[in-house]
């Protein structure tokens, strides 16, 4: 089979490796505007070959796009237009974003809508570009499959051998529902590390070695900071109404804990701790 | 030289184990109230033997404090007083506690401050208990010497030397100043985690499966709200004015967010994003 991948970066290039290397793919066909990430994507072998959008749609078994969600949204409807303009010849695409809505959307009444199936491999790192792609990182992880009624049995279940071969565990979804769920286990998560760094970064005008005191928990809190705004702007615009819900309660919960701390009321800050403690028995 | 370890959970149990294999204690020996981590202490070989609080003071050369700040800032003076009353053998005290303020102060006035080595070895996990000490813990992280001028030069040398075995970088600061600095770069940490557990915990309760998405960066983002409130509300009402301050400033920057996303401004969310990254060129 041959897959063709636009955008060579984290998840995309990720996904090239361990899908050539597990023998899905003969062939992987790259799409790579930046010149600079394209020359590194071969030089490291994500891809066979660097191409045109357009050659990588017509010669490619699937198309995968890995681009932000903000550049997927408008690539997508293309994707299929060129599948129609080629006769019908049993193509797939599908999407990688962490936002579901609106890619949904984008093509609910396109005549092919039923060869694409959005997914989202709940994978990565704060890293991007091609020069963060590893193998083994979608090994045990979640790959969302949102709307899948709306994509052919056949396409559907090509896509989830493609996700059995990375070793991810599907679950099946709602698009809508999906933007709540990522919203307060990952969306949030972004942005309050953003909002720690820049808290930090501020004292740190002023006091040069505040962070030699970094500890190894202020690092684990304030990883996410270091992501990309090219893919976390259209995150955070498409998925406006869910965030800024998710914002609310959580800055509600901050202003609790302000209170309890700033009236030396030491029986609530316990309290609150005792119920954040519940996260343990959730998380690994 | 035998070390008399008050307290020995992650901290107090991690340094037992390190101290006693590199050769700088022949003997350690514990104090521990709780029967469960008593016994388990023992069993696990972090102490020779387990003692009374007043046993531990009488027969060691250095006392570690190793108990949360709340209790450290009682136990503290009685250490310094049994050292008066068995006449001053040349015995030395520090403790380990996150805030330095209290602490100095419990003791300032006393006739042997100088016997007092206030310390703050930054490492740690978000877990507790003599079933969280580790090997190594503290090798190639930095300890603070707090007010260091107000102890005795030999003193100093002494536990100087006590941390040179644990492989830590030495600091030393104003315990005022560390009080500021460990509100940026570790209590905030704690407060912006334990907030998140508490947001996700609220939407749990209607939605059951919202974990099984939870991804890596959520993980990392939200790890210390494990953290144990034996020891963190002591921290965060001793330490109080300065991290209000800290909450203060985190509540406007994720406001600031707030409104960027609530306007559809791409561009201010860019910047905001553009600024957090530079936490890139600081952490490793």
């Amino acid at each position: 089979m041959v897959v063709g991948i636009i955008g060579l970066g984290l998840i995309g290039g990720s996904m090239a490796i361990d899908l050539k290397r597990r023998g899905f793919a003969e062939r992987v066909i790259g799409v790579e505007n930046d010149p600079v990430a394209s020359e590194a994507a071969l030089r490291m072998g994500l891809a066979d070959e660097i191409v045109s959008f357009e050659e990588c749609v017509r010669g490619s078994d699937i198309v995968v796009v890995a681009v932000p969600v903000g550049a997927a949204v408008k690539m997508l409807p293309r994707v299929l237009d060129i599948f129609m303009e080629d006769g019908f010849g049993g193509k797939i695409v599908i999407d990688t974003c962490s936002t579901k809505s609106q890619i949904t959307r984008s093509v609910h009444y396109h005549p092919l809508r039923g060869r694409f199936v959005a997914t989202h491999p709940m994978a990565g790192t704060e890293y991007s570009g091609p020069w963060a792609a590893m193998p083994n990182l979608f090994d045990g992880r979640a790959c969302i499959f949102a709307n899948s009624e709306d994509s052919d049995p056949q396409a559907l279940k090509i896509v989830e051998d493609l996700y059995g071969v990375l070793n991810m565990r599907p679950i099946y979804m709602n698009a809508d529902n999906h933007d709540v769920h990522t919203a307060y286990v990952s969306h949030i998560s972004h942005v309050t590390s953003f909002a720690l760094a820049l808290t930090v970064l501020d004292k740190e005008q002023d006091e040069k070695h505040i962070f030699d005191l970094a500890s190894g928990g202020f690092s684990s809190t304030v990883r996410l900071a270091k992501s990309s705004s090219d893919m976390w702007v259209p995150i955070l615009t498409q998925n406006r109404e869910n965030v800024l819900k998710v914002i609310d309660t959580y800055l509600e919960k901050m202003k609790e804990f302000r209170d309890a701390i700033d009236s030396y009321d030491d029986e609530r800050i316990e309290g609150l701790i005792h119920e954040a403690n519940k996260i343990k028995k959730i998380l690994r």
